[in-house]
């Protein structure tokens, strides 16, 4: 069997100029990244504004495995099945973070016969926008310790600094650490912390921001630190706002790739999924509904964490109206949520299936709550019985929402003509109310209650003391009116990992609030959050290499 | 008068295909970033391996000083002043730093009428070959501490590793840091520091590397750390340098722009030129002196460090045969050599300029010693007059050096025309007899010995004795066969930076020796070198805007 690299590097790829074309995108709007990558200018956008919006729809998950549940691949695959079906459609995906790339073996660009390629190039440094946002980040953190330094007019406390600095490299040695030593020439010591670039604020903004002046405006928002008085300090007081939009001027460009099977994928930004919403950029989402007829994109996570911040953060802010969500789910990883063993997943279990089904039930329920149609895609493996993929099936038609079975890893697009038929008729047939949960003006503690009782399905949430300070603090600050970004494990609804399927009788402890202001919304955490990865005993980076050939080996 | 920024903005750049087409570099070759910037395949040198080189000129300085020579700026207009005499031509120079541009206003794309473009790009990201670089270096550092914190095989002395990280940015807070802080999960703690990306090891190995394998096999050598038992860590021992190549692929071929008058320029790399030799990449010099009839290119500071090392390192590596120097002079800049202060200089003073000329006059003496034919290119100032110029222009053909008066930064390529008749007159008359002033298998005293007596006109070296220390080791571990770099101040023949004009009785100290095995050289350091700038009271960044409109300002 060949491996993810070795399909993708047997891929006959089309000049990106055709694939454009393919689009009714003209040259003058295309900035090229090499033969096969380039930046589509938001000028078009301009030259579209009139143009109808195509169908939107989110590809989310089941709670995530072990057992994996390919949702990026579904994505890619979806769209090219219904390129098959003669629809315009675009896959509108994040891009990848190159750190973790050295650290364990695997990309982020799809898999088997549904990828998008140059999928080394787009796993490693791609057209630059991850470094713009490093660079643009720490260099409000260079003009942070230098005010500083500089004789501290604002007055701020260094004890009370909350922008760390930025790098996208798995480096724990970074986590914590003090800077400004050496004496007076050399800063003012203090603890600070790097963590990974796709964990920036920045990042956030990026995706959500409408425009170059959007993100101008969002960055000079952003609370860097506190001051002695207490009040808070924005990058703007360090008048650090325009220099990064300077710098992230070209970054605001969507990126136009292909898939194996040559059919348009617009891969642009990637924030974290849990201290942040996990959705591609608003502005490459909005540009695909103009260009395309179905547009497909993503979130991070399984449904109770990815979709419903892509309903209540993006397509708020973003105006969106998503058509259709597809979730995605395997029968092994069904099986894994009923209790199944790693040995067992292999192995015929209807038992471990109906208990393990519960999850994917909540999710559809949840999505249906968005007044979203569902849409769920059977990932096949060769170990699933006709009698698993039945009973997955037939549940999900008793409970209305449409179910298929999918074969886009081994098949490409062909493997994805029954899902995106699926999408259509749901798309053409069905209406979408789409409304998000909560409502921004409710109170912080009503926003997360709603949160975590409707979609979560837990008794009630349970803010520390700590976290009562804070949201006094902040509803003090009137920054309240925000939505919540929900910093939560992926593997339970619950906030305990090791709670599968479908639980009950739980509740939500929230530890802490914090600001995202430039983003523009609240992050409730509900535990450790890692927010620098790193590396394993024998990382990746080991086995990596480039051959005289060019041939890459290891990367994935 | 306009400035800078406005010159280059009202620039009709050509697609870069055409200026392409002009050295006769076919599309295939071509590897688009943008209308306006490519890099141009490595291929292309497999092509043209059978082509006879150009002609390949230096340009250097005399010593810096705070009134401005226009090395960069004579370099660019130097190679349009032989574009306008019908000879083809590249300026072949240097990349700049992003983190400075935030720093103190002034870019390092040329200036006047004679600059590269699009200036804001090549200042900023230009093709991501820094970042490239930045992510190398920290993956290595990552792989380090990570080796440490899974149990420390190497048995690596967390005392001595040599290896610190980089960013792209001027920031004093990250010179001296601790890391590996916050208990067992997070890493062991250690003293640690960052430099600026420039001068990262990688930056010289880019630039002194034949390919990519010579790259990954120099890679390899970089000395990291000290074992406990005194034996030096390689990079190759942390198995990083497959993964360095795959980061540095694209990098590695050089970039293609244009100056203000559509000729073309290939700028690519950058390293210190203290603690590194400070001249762009060897593999950007062949190419371009394989597409043009003349190449210009340049080396950091004046021609005692820049020149030096030029010579000494890189056309030693490249087996490079130079054919003329351009040394860049100002009545202005003589004056200050000989006493001036800064509100004499707009005065004529024949006395001072008598005195400064020295320096010029040691530099030209220095340059035939290399067995280079010398130009003295003097940068016109409105101030100079006509007696001054005369003075210098005889007193150069009384050294038998070429003399000619420029004009570019007001003219562009007309103000250089006499300068390109006086070089291409030099290089079709005089022969260049180019070798070293040292032999690598010299002792690394002798070597410094040989640099300190015969280029800086010092009686002697001191070595601390420290140094001496250091000497015996590198001795003892085989590695002292490598040319020198000198870490030395620019301002100043001696290693004070006070003694200007040509100083005489004095002798040089060198405190410390520091191997840089994987570029290739040892570095002498002769005084405290920053390899981290800060910010200045009022940063540059504070200013820096980028209107709706698209217009930049404040950054030059």
């Amino acid at each position: 069997m060949k491996t993810d690299v070795q399909i993708a590097q047997e891929a006959k790829m089309l000049p990106i100029s055709q694939v454009a074309e393919k689009l009714g995108i003209n040259e003058d709007n295309l900035i090229h990244y090499g033969k096969y990558k380039a930046k589509v200018s938001l000028n078009l956008m301009e030259e579209l504004k009139d143009r109808e919006d195509g169908k939107l729809v989110l590809v989310t998950a089941i709670s995530p495995t072990p057992a994996g549940e390919g949702k990026t691949t579904t994505n890619i695959g979806l769209s090219m099945g219904l390129n098959k079906i003669g629809k315009t459609a675009i896959t509108a995906i994040r891009e990848p973070s190159l750190g973790p790339s050295f650290g364990i073996k695997g990309g982020a660009a799809g898999g088997g016969y549904a990828q998008v390629v140059p999928m080394e190039d787009i796993n490693l440094h791609f057209t630059g926008d991850f470094h713009a946002i490093t660079t643009a980040h720490n260099l409000i953190s260079a003009l942070l310790d230098n005010h500083i330094h500089q004789g501290n007019q604002l007055g701020i406390d260094p004890r009370r600094i909350v922008w760390k600095r930025v790098l996208d490299m798995n480096d724990r040695a970074l986590r914590n650490i003090v800077v400004g030593l050496g004496g007076k020439p050399n800063g003012v010591p203090r603890e600070d912390g790097f963590d990974i670039t796709v964990a920036s604020e920045i990042m956030a903004i990026f995706c959500l921001a409408k425009d170059l002046e959007d993100l101008k405006k969002r960055v000079g928002d952003i609370i860097v630190a506190y001051k002695f008085d207490g009040s808070p300090v924005f990058a703007r007081d360090l008048k650090a706002e325009g220099a990064v939009a300077l710098i992230m001027k070209d970054a605001m460009s969507p990126n136009l790739v292909q898939t194996l099977e040559n059919t348009p994928a617009i891969i642009h930004g990637g924030p974290f999924a849990n201290i942040a919403h996990g959705c591609n950029s608003l502005i490459a989402t909005q540009m695909s509904l103009k260009l395309a007829e179905y547009t497909i994109t993503e979130a991070g996570f399984g449904a109770d964490l990815g979709a419903e911040k892509f309903f209540d953060i993006k397509a708020r802010f973003g105006g969106l109206k998503p058509d259709a969500t597809v979730i995605v789910a395997t029968v092994r990883a069904l099986k894994h949520h009923g209790g199944a063993t790693k040995e067992e997943l292999g192995t015929e279990n209807l038992d471990q299936l109906a208990k393990g089904f519960e999850n994917l039930e909540k999710h559809i329920e949840n999505v249906n709550k968005f007044g979203v149609p569902a849409v769920v895609a059977i990932n096949r493996f060769p170990t699933d019985t006709e009698a698993e993929l039945d009973y997955v099936l037939n549940r999900c038609k008793e409970l209305g929402a449409e179910a298929v079975l999918s074969e886009i890893w081994a098949k490409g697009g062909d493997g994805g003509i029954e899902m995106a038929e699926a999408v259509v008729k749901v798309c053409e047939t069905k209406e979408s109310n789409f409304k998000p949960i909560y409502d921004v003006e409710d109170s912080i503690k009503t926003k997360i209650e709603k949160i975590a009782k409707e979609i979560y399905g837990a008794d009630g949430v349970d803010f520390t003391k700590k976290c009562q300070k804070e949201i006094a603090n902040i509803e003090k600050l009137g920054f309240d009116k925000m939505p919540i970004c929900m910093a939560k494990t992926q593997y339970s609804f619950s906030d305990d990992p090791t709670l599968l399927g479908r639980p009950s009788n739980f509740r939500i402890t929230v530890r802490d609030i914090r600001l995202s202001k430039g983003a523009g919304f609240l992050v409730a955490l509900t535990g450790d959050i890692m927010t620098m990865p790193g590396l394993p005993k024998v990382p990746a980076a080991n086995n990596i290499d480039i051959l005289p050939s060019g041939e890459i080996i290891g990367l994935f």
